[in-house]
Formats: structure tokens, C-alpha cells, sequence
């Protein structure tokens, strides 16, 4: 019965050594069919926007993500060429690095210091976490990925005695990215208290014409590296953004590109049974009823793929997570991805996923080698892996009685070259899934409302210090002072604001009983 | 308008450093008022549960966390002076450690390695990430928290130059769990390939009576502590299971202790409002319908805090994800809960809370002290902290436009003592909300049956290898060794099994197309 069923709906894509399991997601027999004209429609999109029409038209943008592991395919010569060329000048800069010819205030660079955030920090932690070896490594990495003083003072503090021997690599398309500019101000102060230069060990990825790209010439830094702007910030890893990292900590980059790009062929065909993107976007689209109805848990039962699912969060929620459709609808549309990895997270929500709420779909990665080298014996005849294998097929079947759907995908191994197969895969995914959901999934309106907020605290701060700095010892209310400096509407906004800098010692606060009569001054 | 709310529903615990603000839940007036009657319940249930009755029927277990920090509530003066003494013999035990009195092979003990998974891992893993300071702690910490080959080989080999000064804590309650003793057989392996006892190395954290407790004893390891069947695993951080791992750290675990425990007095109080604890789980009912209709996104703006949402995970889905309430009735209970960091989080993920899917409510988690030290100015007058701060208020707001609701913590710092008071926080939150949807918390069911059927995986993977070896040479499809070892039905797992093996060199397949013909042989 369920035989039958994973007979038909099993699927091996033996090019890519991956195969997808949609036998455990019950959708009807015609379902497939029912849905053939809209996955066509999606196809031709996807030709289109791979051909180089601006397919993020609120942007007025080309979305040129599968150009970078295909250049033939870039709508011009230039874009080819530029794509080559930054491949080719990556590696060599890598070599230079490894080979000492690029050399540290003091000796050989041996640490490399990341600072970006979002589409230029995930891809490149994803790559390290799953991908480095300690002890073969070429570099060891670590990462600035937020504007938290005390996480930037722990990272930096690990480098304390290696600064002499770091690479920083500063990732910003727009080079206006405040918490990635907020790490680089850190770092630099850190190299200069310690007598380093910063401009001689520091690299930039970013857009042409950015700030940050004036500050890497006007500082002479080592090296500069593009960003384009027709590659978004969560689709930027196969571009220098992932690869120079990577190539760095001594990943083979060619290997990354070339699972990319072999994903990329097999997820171009427009038959949607031998198109493992198109038959996962028709299970998101089954599933979740079209509308984020259910949760997506990624559990890959393989400790290297552990930031998988937060990369999966990004990629997925940012570019599906949209208010409208393309034709002005008002659709709230996208689907919540979470999950850490098997079989650690059975420990920590099976309970819930098999007996509580059935509001979500898992997806497992099953990655069939277990280890390098000789396996020990747990039990006779049985390995680690063994019981890793046994636990994801377990929990399978464990919730499959229990009427929760998911999708298997087997990969052989965890590779450059697999990684860059699983990038590009759901890419194309959700690609298709935006067509058949019809929105523009390269965009992000949303997140300017927040930085925009933030921007407005910021100036309110701005505005509360400059008037307590004018009268100072005189104690004002909360609401005393945002009224004084003209902004009676933003009082919880202010009371907030002074909280904060009394903690920091920045101005006193005398707490008072009803905690809104507490006075501040400066 | 928000700010007359603001002032009714911000309610800061001064005794916690804590500061609780639910105005941005739009529960309507009555509210409060028409949940007291079941809010009196919960209480009720609670001082029962304290005092030692078995709130955990179904394994007839008292449930006793609360009487960790406080022993003299325990039901018994047996059960006081069992956790006085075992606390007394944590400090006792680090300090010697720490002192150089006990050695290991080779030198003072200078790392850690944690084996352990779930309950047994993750309030570790939050304690050593919320709390380590490089260069401060006494000792480096690595875990073992999965059964994968590959993460074991990965955490080992950068111990591998380390293993003589490696102090090794396994964890496991039953001492039954499988990753937990793979892990330990592991390691111990790699002690021996190094020429080392491993039982010089290890201690025991452990039920009386357990597998793991008698292994401890047999071969002499250095120590053992007590796991008691009155602390459930995802309640266990303030056992030895966290403070033995915290205090070898060197982390002050009477701080945590003493936050835990005066988290439990102010949440130990019948008058709702004043009950941080009971206006949280109200929330939790209001917003999600007492039935889990939206997810939890926890979101604190502190790298330190970056695990702390998937401890949460833990604590709130595998207490509430039930399929049963306490009569029997099937009620498939929950609450789903993701998310990592803020600011980190919002390049990520904002889009879609703000614009898409409103599944869910936001936990904000405000941290005022920035950072140890003088801060940089990034802008004139401005810090990396403000910029955090700012994005969090930003986004809070930007939410609350959207008619999303959120809920924001406030804590003073991340310090032992806060660390305590969240962690008991958030179990007294869990406890009164099962009582107010009616299910026991303290169990956990549905995690049994992927165990069983791991277990089945691996018996036929058993019977599988036995036939393969009995007949060298002859090939086997899946479908045909599966029925030739009396298991017809188990085809599709037989076929996993099968590949698994293959891909790991154990047996060898001949691929075929259509793949299902695919032949396996010894």
C-alpha cells in the first residue's frame, strides 16, 4: 500500500545524487493534473526572468541569481564576463591569501572575520557550519551578523591575540546596512587600538558607487568585490558574497557552482514530474492550500546542515512573506519555515509534531553517507549512523499514522558540490511557487516600515538627550519631556528611549512609584 | 492613546529586574475578568503541584523543579537535603577542578565536553552561550548532543590535541538514550585511540539505578551525580544538569539559583495582575485561542540570548504539543515556537511577520544594559546598542501597525540571576497554561512511538544484513529480500535501509531503472 504509493511518488534525480520523496503528502490523484496550466505559466515565467526581463518590476530589476553558475545564459556579454571574472578573481585572491603573498600586518592571514547581516551572513554561516573541517580549514571564520554591542565585544574578544593575522570581510550591497556598518566601525576601532591598520587587512563586497565601496577607495583596502544589483541579498550565495568566504576557509567554489548549476538544469525542465522544484512547489501549494496555511520544519538529520533550515527561513519567508499579489490584492501570503536538526529536535517537539497541533508539514533531509573513514560498532552491527538513519525513518512513519504530510529529500552526502544542488533547488522553488501563487518574490517592502521606525527612534533619542543636555539636573517625566521637545504623541517611545540610556549610564533616572512618574535627567 | 494603555499594561517587577509589556495584545477589558475563575484554578493546581502531589498521573511522578532553588519546599526532608547536598557537591566538585586537585591524565582538566540531547542538552547549551566569556570561563565547552557520525568525528577531532585535559559530563537520565550512550562510546573510542581512560575522564549525570549510573560505578568514573524522577528533562537546568556543566564553567550558579528562585515567588502569587507568570499564560490564551491558532516567535535583541528560543521550543512544545487534555478528550494542544535574534531576525523574516501570514504573535526581549565598558559612538551621540534598541522598538512598532500582536520582556542584563528568573519564569508560564487548557504538561507520549518505531528500523536492518551475509553474491531486490525475511509489509523500509547500507559501503547495490529494480547483495 504504502509501497505503491513511494513506488510512484518517489523520485530519484540519480545526475544530482538526490532523490524527493512526496509519497507521505496525500494529495489526490488528479491534483498533479489539475495543476498542470498554472506550473506552465510558472515555467514560462521562470524562462523569462532567466532571460533577463525585469521580473522584480516594483524594484525595476532583473533577477539574475541562475546567471552566476550559468554566465551563457546572462542577457549580455558584460554580465557574463563580469560574472567570470569575479570567480576567477576570488580564487586567485584566495591563493594569494594561502600562499602568503597577501600578508598581515604580522605573518600570514589564518583568521577571517565575516561582517554582514541577513542575505550576507546566512549563506556564508550556512557554507561554514556545513562545509569546514577544523584542522583543515585554511581560515578559521567567525562572524559579526548584528548590531549587539556585547555580541560584537565577545566575538572580537576571541580574535583579541589573533588581530594581527585576520582578514575582515565587509558584505553590503548598498554599504547603508547600519548593523553591518556598526561592525565595521567596531572592528576598525579594535585594529587601531591595537596598533593595526585597519584598511590593510579589510575586503569589501559591495554595490558600485555604494558608501562603502568609496570608503574601501578612499582607504585603500586590500581588495573590493562586486555585488549587482540584479542579485537580491537571500539569493546572493553563489555570487561573491558566498564564494569569497568560502574559497577563503579553502571550499572548493568550482564544486559549489557546479552542483548549482546542474540543479539548475534538471529544475529547468518543463515537465513537472521530472522537476523536482516544480513537484516541491506543487507540495507547498497542496499543503499549505496556497495561503501559508501550515508550517514548513526543516529536519535535516545531519549536524553540518544544522543552519539549513534558518537559511530555508530566510530564502523562503522573506521572499513569500508579501501583503500583496501582482495585480494589488491583498493576498498576506508566505509560510513559516523553522527547525534545527534531527534527531535533536525529536527531543525537543516530536511530542507537539505528532499528538498537538497539526499546522505544519515536515520536510526531512536524509543524507545517506554517515562519516569519513571506518564506523564504530554501538551494537553488534550497528553504527551511529544506523540509529541517526533509524530515528528519521521512525519519526516518518510516526507521524505519517498520525496524518501529518512530509517530503523527503535524500542527498548522498554533504558536499560543495551538494550544497550548491540544494541552494539552487530552492531557489527555484520558491521561484515557482511565487508564480503559482502570483506574487513578486524578489522584493521586500516590508522591511523598510521597520528600519524606517527605527530611524524615527533613533532622531527622537537624538531630540530627548539634546533637551535633558540643555537643563541639566532638571528632572522630567517621561511624558514631560516628549512634550517638551515636541513629540507629545511618542511618549511610550521616549519612556522606552530613557530606560535605555539610564541603563547605560548615559543619563540618571530617579524610579518612581507609579513607574510613569520616574524622572529622568541628564 | 497607546500610551494610556502603555501605562496600564507595562508592568515592571522591580524585585526581578523584569518588566513585563502586554499593551500590544488587544485583549478587550473583560478579559483579564473573565479568565480570573480558571486563573484561580491554575494557582490552586500550582500550590498542589508545589507541596508534592503527582501532577504527572500518568507516570505517577511528583513534579518537582520548583524545589531545586528552594528546597525547603520540598514534600520531604529527604528530598531538601538530596539537593542541598548534591548543589554543595557541585561547587565542591568544580572547585577541585578548577584547582588542579583533580587532574586529568595529563595536566588540570582545561576542557569540557557535554553529552547529552533535549532536556539533557539545550539548557547547557543556552547557559554556556548566554553566559561564556572568552578568555573568563575556567574551561572550553563542547557538546555531543546527536547521534550523527560525522558532527561526533567534527566535535572530536578539534578536541582531538585536547582529549588529555578533556573532562567528559554524559548526561542521561534513563542512561538509555541512544544518541547520549552512541556519543559516550564515541568518545570513549577516541580516549582509547589516545592512549587515555577514558573513566580518568568521565562523570555521570544520572538516575539511581540507570544503565549509565552502573557503567559510572563499574569502571570508577571520576564522579556521579543525581538526575531524581521528580525533574522532568526539559525542567532539569537547574539540577545538576545545568549547574554541574555552568559551575565547571565558571559560572556562579547560586545566582542562577537565587533568580530562579525569586521568579518563583513573584510567580507564585494568586493575584493575577501582579503574577508575571499567569498574565503571560493569558496571553498565550488570548491570542492563541487556548488552542494554539498562532505561533510563538520569540525575539530577543541579544546575540547571548540566541539560543534561548529554541530552549523555549523545548519547554513550550514538547509541555504543551498534547493530543489529549486530562479527561481523555482529544484536543491536539500546542503551541509551535521559532526564532533567533533580533536584529539578526528581521533581514530574515520581518517581511513576511509584518506583511504576510498573521499566524502568529511576536516575544520581544529587551535587554537595557548594552555592553561592559565604554561604548563607540557611531554616529555622534549614538551607539551600536542604540541602533539594537532602536530596530526593536522600530519593529514592535512597525508590527503593532499591522494588527500583529507582540509582547515585550524587559530584563536589566543577561546575567546568571536573570538567566535563572527566565528559565523559571517561563516554566511557571508553561505549568499554569496547561492547567488552564487542561493537560498535563509534565509527560511526554508521543515522543515514544518514533523511538519504537527507530527500533523497528533497526531490527530489520537486523534481518536484512543477516539474509544478505547468508547468501554472498546473490542479489536481492528490496521487494523481494524484504518478503524473503518475512517482512512483506516493511518493502519501503527495507528499500531506505538498503540504500543507506549501500551508501556507506556495507553491502552493494546495482542501480537500476526502473529504480525499485535495483539489486542489493552482501
Amino acid at each position: 500500500m504504502t509501497w505503491d504509493r513511494f513506488k510512484q511518488h518517489h523520485l530519484p534525480f540519480p545526475s544530482l545524487g538526490l532523490a524527493l520523496d512526496i509519497s507521505r503528502v496525500p494529495f489526490p490523484d488528479g491534483f498533479l493534473a489539475s495543476m498542470e496550466a498554472p506550473m506552465q505559466r510558472a515555467f514560462a515565467e521562470m524562462q523569462g526572468l532567466e532571460a533577463g526581463v525585469i521580473a522584480n518590476p516594483d524594484e525595476g530589476r532583473m533577477v539574475g541569481h541562475y546567471w552566476l553558475r550559468t554566465p551563457s545564459l546572462a542577457p549580455t556579454a558584460a554580465i557574463a564576463a563580469e560574472i567570470t571574472q569575479t570567480v576567477a578573481a576570488i580564487k586567485q585572491f584566495a591563493a594569494r591569501v594561502h600562499a602568503g603573498e597577501l600578508r598581515a600586518s604580522r605573518g600570514t592571514f589564518t583568521r577571517l572575520l565575516v561582517i554582514g547581516i541577513g542575505g550576507s551572513a546566512l549563506g556564508p554561516q550556512l557554507v561554514h557550519q556545513a562545509l569546514g573541517r577544523p584542522g583543515v580549514d585554511r581560515m578559521q571564520v567567525s562572524f559579526l551578523d548584528n548590531t549587539d554591542p556585547d555580541g560584537i565585544d565577545t566575538t572580537l574578544r576571541a580574535l583579541r591575540d589573533e588581530l594581527a593575522q585576520t582578514l575582515v570581510v565587509v558584505i553590503s550591497k548598498s554599504g547603508g546596512t547600519p548593523e553591518t556598518r556598526n561592525g565595521q566601525l567596531e572592528a576598525a576601532a579594535a585594529f587601531q587600538a591595537a596598533g593595526l591598520t585597519f584598511a590593510h587587512h579589510a575586503v569589501a563586497i559591495t554595490g558600485a558607487g555604494s558608501k562603502l565601496e568609496q570608503t574601501a577607495i578612499r582607504e585603500e583596502w586590500l581588495a573590493r568585490f562586486p555585488m549587482w544589483d540584479w542579485v537580491g541579498g537571500r539569493t546572493s550565495e553563489l555570487s561573491a558574497v558566498g564564494l569569497l568566504p568560502a574559497a577563503l576557509q579553502g571550499i572548493d567554489i568550482d564544486a559549489m557552482l557546479a552542483g548549482a548549476a546542474e540543479a539548475d538544469t534538471v529544475t529547468r525542465r518543463a515537465v513537472t514530474r521530472d522537476n523536482p522544484a516544480a513537484l516541491l512547489a506543487l507540495m507547498w501549494y497542496h499543503i499549505t492550500d496556497g495561503r501559508g496555511a501550515k508550517d514548513m520544519v526543516v529536519l535535516p538529520y545531519k549536524d553540518r546542515l544544522l543552519l539549513f533550515s534558518r537559511y530555508l527561513q530566510q530564502l523562503v519567508m522573506e521572499s513569500l512573506g508579501k501583503e500583496f499579489d501582482r495585480t494589488g490584492r491583498v493576498v498576506n501570503q508566505g509560510i513559516a519555515v523553522y527547525g534545527n536538526k534531527g534527531s535533536t529536535d525529536q527531543h525537543a517537539y516530536v511530542q507537539q509534531l505528532r499528538e498537538g497541533v497539526n499546522n505544519f508539514f515536515v520536510t526531512f533531509i536524509e543524507v545517506l553517507r554517515d562519516r569519513e573513514g571506518p564506523a564504530l560498532e554501538v551494537d553488534p552491527g550497528i553504527t551511529s549512523g544506523d540509529y541517526l538513519h533509524g530515528f528519521l525513518l521512525g519519526t516518518r512513519d510516526a507521524l505519517s499514522e498520525k496524518d501529518r504530510s512530509s517530503i523527503t529529500l535524500t542527498v548522498d552526502e554533504v558536499s560543495p558540490r551538494t550544497l550548491g544542488m540544494l541552494i539552487a533547488l530552492y531557489e527555484r522553488v520558491v521561484g515557482l511557487y511565487a508564480s503559482l501563487i502570483n506574487i513578486n518574490a524578489y522584493h521586500q517592502p516590508g522591511v523598510e516600515a521597520g528600519k524606517k521606525a527605527a530611524g524615527g527612534v533613533l532622531s527622537l533619542q537624538a531630540k530627548l538627550t539634546t533637551a535633558l543636555a540643555a537643563q541639566p539636573g532638571r528632572r522630567f517625566t517621561a511624558e514631560a519631556l516628549s512634550t517638551a521637545v515636541g513629540s507629545p504623541g511618542q511618549t511610550e517611545l521616549a519612556y522606552k528611549v530613557l530606560q535605555h540610556l539610564a541603563a547605560n549610564g548615559r543619563i540618571h533616572a530617579t524610579q518612581a512609584t507609579p513607574w510613569w512618574e520616574t524622572t529622568f535627567h541628564g
